[in-house]
């Protein structure tokens, strides 16, 4: 059927039940932190966020087998060990948002440092960083610029 | 010999054939997109353009054994999945320019989320929409701005 | 439901549309080379297959936007580059089952080693070597052991 | 000093508390699965063991910001999505040692190829059959062999 | 003891020898290159910038076994093929303060394009070229604006 | 030309003098090593082992910027950091070849368990090991089998 091409059963609306709970999911764990994202994904093309909605937020994360803590502990792992940095400033939103604080996310990138080298560490501080200071939980002084040694 | 040290023939300008060959694909298929770049190489040093353009473009991409299309296909397939943004930007450009399609670029990304993990996905997305906004191909329309839920 | 945890519809013996269509696709491609895989996948969690047969066979693969050609092409640039070998191994005979040539593999090896380095040409040329041993369409001859320098 | 190159106190036997702690830590963790690896790292050079026990066992993983569930969750999606199979390996040993149960591990893999690819859910269900195989927990039926279709 | 979860011993002032010899090595390398990333850190956590002095600059990198031009050969190995672009940059900086040449850079640029494929050739150049305008070493020189091919 | 699909110059036997050069450097780094390799490689196709012998040791390697200890140094920081095992080993045995100690390799093993995880120095110490029991430099000693605890 042309509006589903993924198969899954809608009822009257055009959208699915695994879309209807993936976007609940998802603007409760990501927040407004995707507007833009979700405005240039329907540019390009409906079925985009149609397939990352229902399958992901809606299929895999509705399953009951791990709870939202652990789902976002291991998503942070694998997205700083493989270097996607967009993907992992938004999962650094999420983990603050399902409650997971500062101070662990600090662990976890220590924790990262030891199995996928010390440089995730310092990426993975500069991504959290940022996103503390978007969220107005953390100011980072002013200072002297960089400068190469003399 | 000092002009050529890949050892490829040339005839009489001090570039090889292979060079040539290289160049004017190059020039074909990502266009006026490598400007900056090749200024940037050649500030640098001689070799690292002569031996890209030479080895890459005129060697192995001139090989008979797939074509054009077929080669776009599996370049954008490695360089999502090894995050290397930079040069999916350039083949965004070169896949659009052999002839593959907005949808068939969105199809690609689609599958290699399946193999590579749906970030890449997202990633591509980004770089996609920036590369046809560029090519005055899309619109994002505005809209409210990002922020963490309250 | 406690059968259908991705939510697919079925239609009467517990297996939905998707899983359908994906197992019959999955065993045109990929063939009895995942007899084992499928009894080493069901002992361990029903889910498991399920799932990749569902979404990944079923649905995403199921998707017209390329064809099967063009998604075994993109599919081995992704895996190679990752380095993901026993998944490659599987393409390898996906790949020769959809109609791509041996020769046309030697030169996605080719192509692939220029973007994602020549290791992974030697060693997706091992893993096609053995997948054509095994198919009875290569013999590598006999010869002296490897030995290091004396 | 020569027997200390990592500047650990140590107090009388030349082993630092942190490598007594790091060991104690391993040996509860990984248990005997270790015992071949230790004897070729010491027959390599003695600071390899050292480094790894003092200061990855002994220092990192003896903070106190993460419990030990949450750091062996990290750990696999690391080690997953980077392919170091041999280290995945042990992981999901120490996974079960500290109390993760086939289930959630199963449901961890699923998760990953959400973020990595799915082919790292493949891989990674090879190895925790092997592992549960291993430990006498799990029995993978016969059946016929593996075959490319006629 | 509260101030210093890593074990190593101190002289007084809370910071340990292995601190101390690390900061030294790090200015002396990386020098004012890193005064706002270490302003970062402070603010974030101050267990993240002693673990990294610590152990990465006072331990690891104190080791007598490898001198700093090897070292810095390595590490730039390391980081241009896993992507780790912040890295890369302060490790530019660093070979060029330990005596390595930009001539010498540009080869290993062109080394690491066989073995991690050409599009890390390509990024790494840019970030040399980046670090080089930097330092006043280097001016790209104006030209035409990019476009794709009419 | 058919013989010369990689345009080098040739001298009557149909091999340039780029294969030469790459076929003289190979077996004085490599050695016999790589006997099996080659035999499987012709048995795929010409062009593979033409490509990689005139390409890479040939032309990329015969260039001065680098010397082969330095070269060799990078291609192992490379090949550990994206998990290539097969071409880790033989670059391991090119190492030893070129004169680089066992001591400087267990050095290189630790240095890069920092810029690419620990995981890497113990999978790298496994190949080591292999690599100089196959050279007959090394005996690791029997002991108990490993077993998970109890």
């Amino acid at each position: 059927m042309e509006a589903q091409p993924t198969g899954q059963p809608s009822n009257g609306d055009g959208r699915s039940e695994a879309f209807k709970r993936g976007l609940a999911r998802r603007d409760r764990i990501v927040g407004r932190a995707g507007n833009r994202r979700r405005r240039m994904l329907a540019a390009l093309h409906p079925d985009l966020e149609k397939t990352l909605i229902e399958f992901a937020w809606g299929t895999i994360l509705d399953r009951p087998g791990l709870n939202e803590r652990d789902r976002e502990l291991i998503t942070l792992g694998v997205l700083l060990a493989l270097g996607r940095d967009r993907e992992t400033t938004t999962h650094l939103h999420a983990a603050l948002n399902v409650g997971i604080s500062k101070d662990e996310l600090v662990e976890l990138l220590i924790h990262c440092g030891l199995y996928a080298g010390f440089p995730v560490t310092m990426t993975g501080a500069s991504l959290l960083a940022d996103v503390l200071v978007a969220r107005g939980e953390l100011t980072v002084p002013e200072g002297p610029a960089d400068e190469p040694p003399a």
